[in-house]
């Protein structure tokens, strides 16, 4: 288990694992949760002003999230997530893009009100096969503290 | 369709649609994009701090954005999702919530570069059926403006 003490700040990790957005996978995930026309039509989407179908921001941010469990070789203790901040889409992600994430801890501190735990935040950005960021976003996750002692 | 000068500020809304949280698709949900255990695991996570199966923030922020779909009675003319800030979860959510959410336009600017678009920041609550704030978050998005004038 990878607990608080585990997680310094700086440490840089890039996923192993990449993720293939396919242009049916963009129309399914958005025809369920984010049903504008330039995500589930190739011929609405044609004719805006980004010109082709591309992925509904909410899918990128969880593509982040399904990388970076790829990280967890050791589970994370994670009590719980706090918050996203500064989430940001740069450029929009196109069906055939192949993106990757890059992740960074930017802070971490102790729980005031709890002893037994941590508060992480992470940067992670979504990097596309152009080694272009399409998107970055911080999130803060409540970890338990080595039980143990550190 | 609903153009930058159709969307001023502080109007609120509230979503008639709600949606219920089945252990089932939080689990379907969390599998496939945010694996930890307790999202996926009853038993498991009957064994954490927060005790019983609660959704991935990631799937409460897609139904925060699936709800968001139900104001629109006329097509909003939005071009591309820019960004999301202070996305906040207060807390989890369970198998068997029914959540709305309330929506407010809270800052509106006319595009520098780019003339014909405006930029629109709505902060959308999420809301449980006790009345409880489970999350909230801003979200900005590039719209275009009215091209007959407003």
């Amino acid at each position: 288990m990878k607990y608080y003490e585990d997680m310094p700040l700086g440490v840089s990790n890039e996923s192993e694992e990449s993720y293939t957005f396919s242009a049916q996978e963009i129309k399914a995930f958005a025809h369920k949760w984010d049903p504008m026309p330039f995500h589930t039509d190739e011929e609405l989407a044609a004719g805006t002003p980004i010109g082709a179908l591309f992925a509904s921001s909410i899918h990128t941010v969880a593509v982040g999230v399904k990388l970076s469990h790829s990280f967890m070789d050791d589970e994370v203790a994670a009590v719980a997530g706090l918050g996203w901040d500064d989430v940001r889409f740069f450029k929009p992600v196109f069906a055939g893009d192949v993106v990757r994430i890059k992740s960074e801890v930017t802070e971490r501190r102790e729980s005031k009100s709890k002893p037994d735990r941590g508060i992480i935040t992470t940067r992670i950005s979504v990097i596309n096969q152009d080694s272009e960021t399409v998107a970055e976003y911080k999130i803060t996750t409540l970890v338990l503290k080595n039980p143990g002692g550190s």
